[in-house]
């Protein structure tokens, strides 16, 4: 799955750094597929007789008098085949809206192409359909809504007096305009009809359980495909200050005001809040995060004997200062052996950023790697890699998912000529490691669980 | 010692959070006093008869015909203390710099107090003091050097022609332009009688043993007070190009100018370079660094009874970004229980940097954890500190070492309509902390051994 391995042959590593090379790029490919989609749906959910187990729920599905499956996002095909797997014909109807060209089969589930990031006629006529699910929904019926990355794209409805160009233009505007996510979402949220807790409120009083592979750190649940199923903590009024704050109340298209405004005179319904009877009966279930690949690793990693750690699965910064940081952990294993004595592993999971100021092109994996490259001790002795990927195959607008360098990479590279330093000051991470053929190539995963970093010492 | 717990008492935190909060301040100080100058030189060095012995080195003192003690820097006061107490008559002569207003004790090495940060005259008598000494010694002799930080400025003598205050000034001006610290150092050392290996050089044929305590991370020698024993691997020209990048060639003064344009034509002598046969003798022990002091820190939290790594004692990067990741790792032991299980610690040591946005009082230490606040998971049960000081006791242009915040700070803090977001945002983290009673003071511990953090989740 994995391509790299062919230019480790004879580029005059030693037999160790090959070894540690090898050890990280298999245990990024196990991590990968613990967080295949399909795969991880058929692993956590189970049907026993008539008994649905997920986590610590389980749902007798006779008891239910129809089962309807809702959802979308990214993933949200290849999970629909599992459920289908596991489910079969109990399945009474369904509709999964999935990005455009996905080539899944599902037999009673209706997947609705849309698209991705930006929402578009199609992504509104599948959210459609997948309220009138919700709706139709009553009180002895379950109602399985699959959750993934992309979702708030893939399921998209404005409120009823906006057009889904003025959500969009206004949303754009507020990515430029400073403000925080929750800030954007909390105006967002009050522009859609199935966004911030909408949908459960909808299935109410139907039965409501949420499959979530969660590609936002941390799996907070009220942002994950912007929380259809998750009460929302905002107001209308809090929506309208963040407009008035970032200066773009008065720019908005007078719908967008009237409905913040009706809103706030309560002429309007508010989102739904945490105490709203709607959720007793919604069920949220994060059946894949970050931490399922990294501990996927950690576990593949410790097979192979290693001293191994797991130190977080929600590291976020500036990409620089955490491979500054992975390299500071490398060298202090080399020196001292802490925080593990040789041969060591530290698996590390979340996302990082890049504050792009040069021209060049590369991924915050790929940047993170090169300012590890920077920092890592060569002495002659080492045998350290530090790796860095996204779990989605995709790092920034590049065809590689990340690269790995070792404790020689900064010599390798001046001795070619090449100055890390200047790379890294450009942005230019891609161009660097395909110089060193050291890019991590895994083709899209069609998963996202943001991204996994490996040191491993040998 | 440490100042801080009074506030503890009756501030409504679980008995948890007070036993964590009360852990890391003692855990505190324990590495702080680790890492006593005198108490490092009376632990590491040990006379047994006419057998002195440190590190892996030992030196018949007896064989010796002369035993000179010579060196500079903020802690070099106490160690000198401990140096006699040691050696006692042993010694012969001494000439030590210590910073002005020290009142440091001793009976035969001669203790001149010049300035610090920016070099006086009576850093330089002081220096042509110590190269005397170091002119005489001969090839039966032993000339003992204690290294500590600010012995670039305490030890200060430029080459003949060059006055204090044009190197001050280029300094200053090499300082502001962006030049890297090895750059400027390449231009400092060239200009010096003293630093890059002159000292050494011009105690040959002597046997040099040199005691350092090191405040740079990761124990760089040739940084270490400007290297004056350790070879310099930079020429002549490099610190001309050196001064041409920055466009600071034609502005500098004509004796500078003159001084690297006679040194490029080999009229005057390079540094001391690797290969020079001065160095055979000379024997450098890093008798204390940060690792001493988070290790005395880490067998402290053991002690206890919690499970407890040292992360790395060379963590560098934005004090933001360090304090969003120490939340991270906190975050996961509450939550998964990696690295670590409860109670669990985690000691991490280096030395963090500030860009300096906003218009508030604040230091390195307390940035730090005012950042990790923010991100710290505040569920019902957490009881998670972190916790950050300057070895010195000096953190930022403020009273305090540092501060500590708990995953309850944030709340407390915004029930207090302070804003911790804002505070940071203006760089203004001691006027936050000083308003929550969460500074930690030391005051000046006459050591410098960077910066120590530490988690403690009980």
């Amino acid at each position: 799955m994995i391509r790299n391995k062919k230019q480790l042959i004879g580029n005059g590593k030693t037999e160790r750094t090959k070894n540690a090379r090898e050890l990280v790029l298999h245990s990024l490919e196990v991590a990968l597929k613990a967080v295949d989609p399909k795969t991880i749906v058929k692993n956590k959910l189970t049907l026993t007789g008539s008994l649905l187990e997920v986590d610590k729920y389980s749902f007798d599905i006779d008891k239910f008098t129809h089962l309807y499956v809702v959802g979308g996002g990214k993933a949200a095909g290849p999970m629909s085949e599992g459920l289908e797997e596991i489910l079969g014909t109990n399945i009474d109807e369904g509709t999964v809206n999935i990005p455009h060209g996905s080539s899944h089969k599902t037999k009673i589930i209706k997947l609705y192409e849309a698209s991705h990031p930006l929402p578009d006629q199609a992504s509104m006529e599948g959210t459609k359909r997948i309220l009138n699910i919700a709706e139709k929904a009553q009180k002895d019926d379950l109602v399985i809504c699959l959750i993934t990355g992309g979702g708030s794209s893939l399921m998209s409805l404005p409120r009823d007096g906006v057009s889904l160009k003025e959500k969009q233009e206004l949303t754009s505007a507020l990515l430029k305009s400073g403000a925080t996510i929750n800030e954007i979402n909390s105006v967002r949220k009050h522009l859609s009809s199935f966004k911030g807790g909408w949908l459960a409120k909808k299935a109410c009083p139907a039965t409501v359980l949420n499959i979530i592979l969660s590609d936002v750190v941390g799996d907070p649940l009220d942002t994950i495909a912007s929380g259809p199923t998750v009460p929302d903590q905002t107001t209308f009024t809090q929506a309208k200050r963040v407009l008035e704050k970032y200066e773009l109340w008065s720019k908005s298209p007078s719908s967008i005001q009237k409905i913040l405004e009706d809103g706030e005179r309560g002429l309007i319904q508010e989102t739904p809040k945490p105490k709203d009877s709607a959720f007793e009966k919604v069920h949220n279930v994060v059946v894949g995060n970050n931490r399922t690949a990294t501990l996927a690793a950690y576990q593949s990693l410790k097979s192979y004997g290693l001293n191994t750690v797991l130190l977080t699965a929600t590291m976020e910064g500036q990409a620089k200062c955490v491979g500054g940081i992975l390299a500071s952990i490398a060298n202090e294993i080399e020196v001292s052996g802490n925080p593990l004595r040789k041969p060591a592993a530290v698996v590390i999971g979340g996302e990082t950023t890049v504050r792009v100021v040069g021209k060049g092109l590369g991924g915050r994996n790929q940047e993170l790697v090169l300012a590890a490259s920077l920092h890592l001790k060569n002495n002659l002795d080492c045998a350290v890699v530090v790796a860095s990927i996204g779990t989605d195959g995709v790092d920034g607008p590049t065809d590689a998912a990340g690269a790995l360098v070792d404790c020689k990479t900064y010599s390798r590279a001046t001795e070619l000529g090449l100055i890390p330093e200047s790379f890294l000051a450009e942005n230019d991470s891609y161009n660097f490691f395909s110089k060193l053929g050291d890019l991590i190539f895994t083709g899209k995963t069609g998963t996202n669980v943001n991204d996994i970093s490996i040191i491993v010492a040998l």
